[in-house]
C-alpha cells in the first residue's frame, strides 16, 4: 500500500510525506522522486503535478487533489483520465473561503477601497451606502464553497442571488441556472462573486460581455481560478467605470508576476491566493480518511467528476 | 404641538425640519434659530446641541436624540435633566453597525492591512491565518449594536464574548459583566470591539491597561465614542507591538483635525464616523414615530436613562 506525493516545492512534498506517514503508519508514503516502484504505488496525492507526472503510475486507484478543484490535476495532458479523482474539501476550507468572500464583499459594498483612500490625503468625507439588504450580491458557482458563502451573505443581510449548472433551491437566495438564466442573474448585480470551478465552460467567463450585464459601478471578487477572468477586458471595464473596482486571489500565473500591470491598480485589490488554504495538518487528515475510505469501499462522497471538469 | 430641530450644520437642520414637516403635517417644526414662541415648544430634537440651547424652552416634554447615544445632549451642561431623552434607535442602524465591525473585525483577523501593504511592495506572501473559529473576539457593550454585532461575528464563526454592565445570556456567546468580569473577558481576546455607550465610567477605557491585558498583537475596533480611547495609549501600544493595528471611526474631536497623528499612522485605519449612519429620511420616520407615541402615552421604549448616562 504505497502513496506518491507530489507537489511543486519539494520542501511541502517532503512536509505532506511527513504528516501522511504519521497518520498512515501502515502505509509508505513517497515524494515522486523516491519512489522505489512504481507498479506499487496506488494513490497518488498532487497539487500541480508535472505533465506526464503520472504515467509511471499504472496501478492507481484513485488521485487526490489537493484542492476543491481538480483543473489543476487535468491540466496535465496526459492524465490517466479512468482514475478516479478524489477532491479534498472540509469545514476549514468551506469556513475560510466564507470568511473571505464576506470580507471583500462587505469591503467593496461600504467603499472602503474610497475611504481608506481618502485617509492616505487626510480627507474626511462621509461616503453614505444604502444597508446591505438594499444591496444586491451574485455568486457565481454553488457548491461547497459558494453555497456556505451564499448563505453567510444572507446572513449578513445583503440581497444574494446565486448561479449554477443544475438548478437549485436555498432558502433566502435567488437562484438561477445554465446559459439562460446567465442574464438575468446578472441584471442589476452589484457585486459578483466567482466561486466557480475552472472548465472549459467557464474558462474567460469573467469578461466584457459579463460586466456590461452588471449594474454599472459594480464590483467584482474572483477567489476561483486566474482562467476565470479576461484579465485586459477586466482593465478596461476598470477604466471606463463599467466596474468600480476587484478584488482577485487567483491569476493566470502565480505568484502574480512582477511586471503584471493589476499590481499597482489602485482599483484592484490583490491577495496572493490565500481566499481558502489548505493547512496541511488539517488537509492531511482527510487526505488520509479519503484514502483509507475508498481503499474499504471504492468511492468517497468527494469524487470528482473529470469528464464534467469539476 | 411645536417641535425645535437643532444640528451643528445649519443646512441639515433645515433638511431635517423638512423632512419631520413632511411626516407630521400636523405638527410645527421650527429650526432653532427660528422658533417664533419658546413656550410652545414641546419637543427637541438633537444632535450635538450648543451649550445652553434648550434653556429657553420650558415645557419640553421630551428630548430626541438623533443618536443611538444621548452624550453629545447630555454634554451640554446646562440641559434641563428632568426632562425624558429619547434614543434614535432602529433596524437600519443595527444593520449598518452589524456590517461595519463584520468587516473591520475581518480585515484584521485575515490581516488584511499586512496583505494590502505587500501589494503596494509588489510583493507575493502567502500569509497563514487561523480560521474564525480559532480567533477570540471580544465585544465591549451588548446594547441594541453590540448584541447584534456580536451574534453575527458567531455566525461568521468567531470565538465571540461579550461584556456588558448588567449580567447577559447571549446564545453561543461567552458573557461577562461588570469591572469584576472585566479581566477574565479581556484575558485572550485577540480582536476588541468597542460599542459602548459613553459615560463617566467607560470614558477612557480603551487605555494601556486595557491593551496590556488582550493578546499581545491584538487588534482593536472602536465604533462607539471618540473619548473612550486614551490616544497616546493606542500610538505607544501600536509601537510596542503589543496592539498590531487599530480600526476608528469616531475621535476625540471631529472631523479628525489633520494635524492629527492617527491620519498617517500605517497600522490605524480611519473611517469617517460612518460606522451607523442615521439615513434622514428613514430616520425621520422614526423620530415621528416615537414623538407621536410619546405624545399618545407618555413614554416609549427607547427612552435613554440620563442619570445613567446611556
Ligand atoms: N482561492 C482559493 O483559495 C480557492 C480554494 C478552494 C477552491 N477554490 C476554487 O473554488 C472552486 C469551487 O469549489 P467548490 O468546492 O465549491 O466546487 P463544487 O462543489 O464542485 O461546486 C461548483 C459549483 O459551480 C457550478 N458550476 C460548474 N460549472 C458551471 C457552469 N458551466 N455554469 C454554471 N455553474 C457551474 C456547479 O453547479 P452544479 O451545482 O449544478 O454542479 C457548482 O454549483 C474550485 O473549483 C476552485 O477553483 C479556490
Ligand atoms: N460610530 C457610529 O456610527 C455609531 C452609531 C450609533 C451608535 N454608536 C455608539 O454605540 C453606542 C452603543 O449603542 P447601543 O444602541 O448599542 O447602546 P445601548 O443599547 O444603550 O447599549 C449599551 C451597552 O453598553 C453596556 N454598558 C454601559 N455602561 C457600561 C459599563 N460601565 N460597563 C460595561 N458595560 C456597559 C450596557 O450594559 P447593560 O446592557 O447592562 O445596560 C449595554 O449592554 C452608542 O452609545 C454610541 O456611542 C456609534
Amino acid at each position: 500500500m504505497n502513496i506518491v506525493v507530489s507537489l511543486p516545492a519539494a520542501d511541502k512534498t517532503e512536509w505532506w510525506c511527513q504528516m501522511l506517514r504519521d497518520l498512515m503508519p501502515d502505509w509508505n508514503v513517497y515524494p515522486i522522486d523516491k519512489v522505489p516502484d512504481p507498479d506499487a504505488v496506488t494513490y497518488s496525492v498532487l497539487w500541480r503535478p508535472a505533465t506526464g507526472a503520472m504515467k509511471p503510475f499504472r496501478n492507481l486507484k484513485a488521485i487526490v487533489s489537493l484542492g476543491a478543484g481538480i483543473d489543476h490535476v487535468l491540466a496535465d495532458e496526459q492524465l490517466p483520465l479512468h482514475v478516479p479523482i478524489i477532491r479534498t474539501v472540509g469545514t476549514d476550507l468551506t469556513q475560510r473561503m466564507k470568511e473571505y468572500v464576506a470580507l471583500h464583499v462587505l469591503r467593496h459594498h461600504r467603499e472602503l477601497p474610497a475611504i481608506q483612500a481618502n485617509q492616505a490625503r487626510q480627507l474626511w468625507e462621509q461616503i453614505v451606502v444604502p444597508p446591505a439588504t438594499q444591496r444586491r450580491v451574485g455568486v457565481m458557482g454553488l457548491g461547497n464553497l459558494g453555497a456556505a458563502a451564499a448563505e453567510l451573505l444572507k446572513q449578513i443581510g445583503f440581497e444574494v442571488r446565486g448561479w449554477s449548472r443544475s438548478a437549485k433551491d436555498l432558502p433566502g437566495i435567488q437562484c438561477y441556472s445554465g446559459a439562460e438564466g446567465f442574464g438575468a442573474f446578472l441584471e442589476g448585480t452589484e457585486i459578483l462573486v466567482c466561486l466557480l470551478p475552472l472548465t472549459e465552460s467557464t474558462r474567460g467567463i469573467l469578461n466584457a460581455d459579463t460586466f456590461n450585464r452588471l449594474k454599472r459601478g459594480a464590483s467584482i471578487v474572483n477567489a476561483a481560478r486566474g482562467p476565470h477572468l479576461v484579465d485586459s477586458d477586466l482593465v478596461e471595464a476598470l477604466n471606463s467605470g463599467q466596474i468600480s473596482s476587484a478584488t482577485l486571489d487567483v491569476f493566470h500565473v502565480e505568484p502574480l508576476p512582477a511586471s503584471h500591470p493589476f499590481w499597482l491598480n489602485p482599483k484592484i485589490t490583490i491577495t496572493p491566493h490565500v481566499a481558502s488554504l489548505i493547512d496541511a495538518p488539517t488537509g492531511s487528515k482527510i487526505v488520509a480518511k479519503n484514502i483509507r475510505t475508498f481503499q474499504e469501499t471504492g468511492t468517497v462522497t468527494d469524487l470528482a467528476d473529470a469528464k464534467r471538469g469539476y
